[in-house]
């Protein structure tokens, strides 16, 4: 790839204030950047908000003409999808730090039609993808229509698990690890729902949705195109699932995983992003399909501080003042969960991911065949855990991520505050 | 360091099959090592153990005047300590994979006197060392005379975790993790022995000891000597412990930790020499000491084949039918245990961390300020987990260990051979 040359990318996300901010950077840099499509599924939120959230920051810098599908609604192991208490506190409610409704005012007629129009435009090319189906269907554990039990994830943990806790309300600022937020019932909304249960794999695909999309655009621009996945990889999967063809044709930046440093999940060792779906990331890393990881080793060394979201709050703009707000939600969120670690400011993952994809020379990698752990226990280690793969490590052609171990922080830091500076300038 | 002048090196030995090959290939390197001392603990093996096979393996190549000392006989958080069956799986009940018997009795009067004139020059000095005390004493849970019950490690297991196995005779060839190895009731040979527990605390340090030897010796030469661990870290945080002015001068290159790769324990995410004493090794990494950690990240990519045993079995030698011995001994185990990595030979990672105790060049490193984990659950991580420390990542002057990640390992694996085959020619 010319370092020089626009980059036509392709954003997975799962929208999110981190995933916010990175589609604000690519917007911001126009002479680098091509933002052909946006992909939004589950994740920080569930996927319709995802979706929405996606399409109002686009129409908040004037750019509602990008597509926008509705993609993944759960990861591959799992029926269906709920974000849970640790979502909300690091995203808010409504995955941007509480400001959605203020967005959604104040981009006013624009940003609603736009919004509608989104929905409408993409609700046939959503209604299934290999990895999800359309709706939140039937989260309690009543049989579907086949006899079968589904199987809910609420954010990333089974309802087994006595992680998965939907019986916090989501928003509670209750932190992860208080024994409050540990309850396992389902939440009181979904109890009892009854809706049949609609078995995404026994329906026939209507239309082409956001895979198909992926798929087509890897299939025209190969690695001329840059997928970047801001969320879990249930999407990237599912379309090498769908089309293998166009695994080692594929260039993908993630966001997700930590290889050298504890993770920021229940256990100390996974990370959020690949958490969420392990099977899909295990399959991704070993697909041939050219990776590079940024994950918490990069990110923890990016922090924003609060000066930042002053100066974007100075440009008296609409841009600027969401733009601020939902930083100094994430700076507040970071700062009482870990003091120590994030006294600097908020960790920049998923910005960090979108700038690489720009500008691999941002990071310094470590090629190393990966695999991500799927079971916890003895002989299996941590389920999440991104780790390298033993037999890769003895097998010349296996296939290498690129895992970012170094970043020159203060030069991405400071170019993506100017950039939004100046983003906000225009907007 | 001038990579050309003689290393002065103290190793930490717990010697086991890959000890005895790193302490052949530092004598098998006389233009790059001067040994000046050995200290053999517990780990592999007990301390009693260690200190017979260190004996007999210097005696075997003709270097009876180095002087060994006896030292840690037990984790830094336990009172006492019983190899387990992964312990004899790997190493020997004997921790030479069956040959020492043959050892004792082909090395003749001079191993037999100068094993045994080693014992007693050395009892009075290792009747103590901060880290340990001298005799395997009331291994039961009997409250010892304070009314404390003494706490008992099991190859780096508490006797209340599932994985202390000490009910398996030493010496089964049961793998770790079949069911049959599980128990966890101690040996009916310890079973109410009800000999008193002596506090090491409590006891007054009676003379110069291992500790003391290597406390003087770094205080004597600083980063010109080496010293070499490739046992637990429990006698570098003892001599840290005893004398925290050493820290800033010590060198230390040490075999343990894994940091990209799984782990080899249990859990597949702790390395065995960290298990064993995962606060030592914390202390380690935090105490301002120049660390180079040579973990499993490039132990695995070190395979000795077959071969190489062959060619020292034709030098038709006792040193060479030994060495050979042990390589086919530790070969069939490492290929029982995972044929899909160790297809290639055994793990050499004893014998790298000594090469890279003489040569640096062989690894390229990860500067990372380290830590080792020291408990398992939610927002702790697993213990004995060697992972970067994320309050290090963001200070700057925090203490960094040079982590080997690369390694040359055909001219390693070359070298080695080649060395080790001219010392049985000369042996």
């Amino acid at each position: 790839m010319n370092a020089h040359s626009l980059v036509r990318v392709i954003a997975c996300v799962d929208t999110g204030v981190d995933d916010a901010m990175a589609l604000a950077y690519l917007l911001a840099s126009p002479r680098e950047c091509e933002l052909a499509g946006v992909l939004a599924g589950y994740g920080n939120v569930d996927a319709d908000t995802a979706y929405a959230n996606t399409r109002l920051v686009l129409d908040l810098f004037g750019r509602g003409d990008i597509p926008v599908f509705r993609s993944s609604t759960h990861p591959s192991w799992a029926d269906t999808f709920i974000p849970d208490a640790g979502c909300a506190q690091f995203h808010g409610v409504d995955g941007l730090g509480g400001l959605r409704g203020r967005l959604e005012s104040t981009v006013g007629g624009t940003t609603a039609n736009a919004h509608e129009r989104g929905r409408h435009e993409t609700a046939a090319d959503t209604s299934e993808t290999a990895g999800g189906n359309a709706s939140i269907a039937n989260p309690t554990n009543a049989p579907d229509g086949c006899g079968r039990i589904p199987i809910v994830s609420v954010g990333g943990y089974r309802t087994d698990d006595p992680h998965a806790n939907p019986a916090v309300p989501i928003g509670d600022p209750t932190p992860r690890g208080s024994s409050a937020s540990r309850a396992r019932r389902l939440p009181p909304s979904l109890e009892n729902s009854g809706r049949p249960f609609p078995d995404a794999a026994m329906q026939p695909r209507s239309s082409r949705d956001g895979i198909d999309f992926l798929v087509d655009e890897v299939r025209a621009h190969g690695r001329d195109v840059t997928v970047l996945a801001t969320g879990p990889l249930t999407d990237v999967d599912a379309a090498i699932t769908r089309a293998p063809d166009i695994a080692p044709r594929l260039r993908l930046v993630m966001m997700g995983g930590t290889f050298t440093q504890p993770g920021n999940c229940w256990d100390a060792v996974a990370e959020t992003n690949v958490i969420q779906d392990p099977e899909a990331a295990d399959r991704v890393f070993h697909s041939g399909a050219d990776v590079t990881m940024v994950g918490l080793d990069v990110t923890h060394q990016c922090l924003l501080p609060r000066s930042a979201a002053e100066r974007w709050r100075a440009t008296d703009t609409e841009a600027g003042r969401f733009l601020a707000g939902i930083t100094e939600f994430s700076i507040a969120a970071n700062l009482e969960a870990d003091p120590a670690i994030f006294a600097g400011g908020m960790p920049l993952h998923d910005p960090l991911a979108a700038a690489v994809a720009l500008d691999p020379s941002l990071v310094t990698c470590l090629d190393v065949a990966m695999r991500a752990e799927t079971a916890t226990g003895d002989f299996t280690g941590v389920r999440g855990r991104t780790t390298g793969d033993p037999v890769g490590l003895v097998t010349p052609d296996a296939p290498r991520a690129h895992v970012a171990l170094g970043v020159d922080a203060p030069r991405f830091v400071r170019g993506f505050t100017d950039r939004l500076t100046a983003l906000c300038d225009i907007a």
